[in-house]
């Protein structure tokens, strides 16, 4: 394998995380330690920011703000869901990459940007044109093949179970056997997210909220549910529901709302926790119902991050960077997980960009207890070591500080491109 | 004065916040130094757990325990919203008193409670039984006269402008020119836990989020909002919004879709977020909102609780049985805001319960900017002190731990009791 001398350009894609930032930095701070990377650039919105040419030079930045990009939520460089359609896009692409001689792209980002990126490499080769791709997995979704977990997903269930530990402290005070209150939380065909609060019970305390976990999985059968509330009422005197926004009914309809599909023609869902609130009010006579839904809190809450996902996230973004050095190209950083069954350990892998692509993990079936409405203890053993650790986020004037970019941006050198 | 022998008893009511249990520790841990005091018993849910003879040891929890009711959220006690209607109530009230030897009555509550609080005491004082009764102010709602401000406020501000903070850089990342995104607060008929939102803002950058803040103090105007929002997003790109659950239009009308109603008379609100997005997404073609409705999460939030709450909290605890000791009766403590303009201080005084009973305390329409939709210095200048400090949570497996007492049942002497 040659040398390949050139500049890195990072970007960032789909929906930020609390560690999306966390991976600019592993990358970044790996980027500087070889000497064949000449410039180090960002991306502003994802591929957006490609066809626009808006290049920022993250080497410029000062490493205060480098390093706090580790415990930043949201994502620094800026985001997008835009979709490269039509071939003159991607062509575009190549233009400005040779333009400023990329020859290291990383991709941080959930399926549909790792299929991006591999058409993005698949036209390099085609074109002869030596560039090495390296995706860092990111969603909160957890929903990516080829990799043990995702980071991202670790922070969201960590915060998602303070958060009902915390909620149920309130409703155990209140319950008078008629208080339920209902959590809705992201999950748009996947119940890894809702699962995830399911943390929250002690060990050897079944009875522990979360009572009831509706995941998307499983389909909504209003009788059983509101027996199943029944009787959680009449043993705790209230009752701790978390419910994911893609809960579907037998028919296999949304149980919320309103839908509406986004650019990629996915469901934009929101409702399921308040439809669930108005059933339970129409079935149990007396009933109070308290609907939270933490929308994008729940991908931004960094004060209560993992410290192991954010190292996680880190450590994949130095690993791109490593492999892309080593020649690797087309490929996404996996994370595995050690076999030993006594310590939680994570190394990383590589996995070609094709298999990732549109590719999606379920929540295996067998992580489900019977009832329908609780995780077994494979699925703790599975998520418990992704929430060990608390982020450290420094604090001025009693609130958390985050990272803010300088952007120096890079000169044009390009015509400008009509985006549609 | 002579010296009361006799027992405690203290009681939680009204919604739970981050640093009602604070309190609780306070008075439990100052009257251990008062041989006077032989017994200290807690009522389990405010006064219903007084009408049912449901009273617990708190002597004989462990200290541990006790020093984890610093951190722990919702109401280790129980709470309610039963409001004591009949004279027989009361007149039972006194008998579990009489019966228990209870001397010293501590109610942590907010204007309801400090109510019923003092109309115990006045029916004691009239059938010459000895009792002396305290009130600690308790309620997110930051609403009571005759104090600075309430314990539980400056925890929700910190944790809400957290969030804030926290979901800007999402949705920073995410802007196009075309994102809206909604926080809903708590705030019946006041502003200000939405006000408290703006301590986001970092010290000169009055474009900071939060952009907008709907007050139910000011009525919404809905084209001029309108106005604001495109003003916004097309200065920053994204735009964010804090509304106050309890925001009314010209005609006193909740923006919100149902209204309904509590023991108390007080309407049940929900919905002024979803109700402000239809009315956008109506207005600004193409433009994307996005609701978070923290609800019950944000009194709850002690993981992100401020240390200076929770530190006076269990002062104005403290503070209520020396006063009670002191031979003072029917008062509520107060916190008192030092006069020193450099340094913040905080102490405590002690005002009539006739006086806090039912009265309410406005945000002042001064603090409110010119534009109606942002604080300006003078309320940051009063909110920016109680949120410093962070509250320190132990945490096991990755998650917060929080207090459980044993609940040690008081024998019962008397027969039961119908409540209503």
């Amino acid at each position: 394998m040659s040398e390949l001398v050139g500049n890195v350009l990072v970007g960032q894609s789909g929906g930020p995380t609390s560690v999306i930032n966390a991976s600019v930095a592993g990358i970044v701070a790996e980027a500087l330690n070889h000497e064949c990377i000449e410039e180090i650039y960002g991306t502003l919105n994802g591929v957006l920011g490609i066809l626009n040419e808006d290049l920022i030079d993250l080497a410029s930045e000062s490493q205060q703000q480098i390093r706090a990009l580790k415990h930043t939520p949201g994502a620094a460089l800026g985001t997008c869901r835009y979709k490269l359609k039509k071939q003159q896009d991607f062509e575009r692409v190549l233009e400005v990459f040779k333009a400023h001689n990329i020859r290291y792209f990383f991709y941080i980002g959930g399926n549909d940007s790792q299929d991006t990126a591999d058409k993005i490499s698949k036209l390099a080769q085609e074109q002869g044109y030596e560039l090495r791709v390296i995706g860092v997995p990111k969603t909160i979704d957890n929903d990516l093949p080829a990799t043990d977990h995702c980071p991202g997903y670790g922070s969201v269930i960590k915060y998602l179970a303070t958060t009902v530990r915390e909620v149920a402290c309130d409703s155990e005070a209140m319950g008078q056997g008629d208080l339920v209150s209902i959590i809705e939380v992201m999950g748009r065909s996947a119940g890894w997210i809702a699962a995830g609060a399911a943390l929250a019970k002690r060990r050897d305390h079944p009875h522990d909220p979360p009572h009831l976990i509706l995941l998307p999985e499983v389909s909504f059968n209003q009788e059983k549910i509101i027996e199943d509330i029944r009787r959680v009422l009449k043993r705790e005197k209230f009752c701790s529901i978390v419910v994911a926004e893609g809960l579907v009914d037998a028919d296999g309809n949304y149980v919320a709302a309103n839908a509406q599909t986004d650019a990629f023609g996915h469901a934009q869902l929101g409702g399921a926790g308040d439809a669930l609130a108005e059933i339970i009010e129409g079935s149990i006579p007396g009933v109070k119902v308290r609907v939270a839904k933490p929308g994008l809190m729940q991908r931004a809450a960094a004060h209560a991050g993992s410290k192991t996902d954010a190292d996680e996230a880190y450590l994949a973004g130095q690993k791109a960077v490593e492999a892309a050095i080593a020649g690797q190209t087309d490929k996404m950083v996996t994370l595995i997980r050690g076999d030993d069954g006594n310590q939680y350990t994570c190394e990383t892998g590589l996995a070609p960009l094709s298999e990732i692509a549109n590719g999606v993990k379920k929540l295996p079936a067998e992580w489900v207890n019977e009832d329908g409405v609780s995780m077994n203890y494979q699925f703790v053993r599975y998520a418990q070591p992704l929430i060990q650790g608390e982020t450290l986020v420094p604090h001025d004037n009693g609130l958390p500080v985050y990272a803010r970019l300088d952007k120096v941006r890079v000169d044009k050198v390009l015509p400008g491109y009509e985006t549609a």
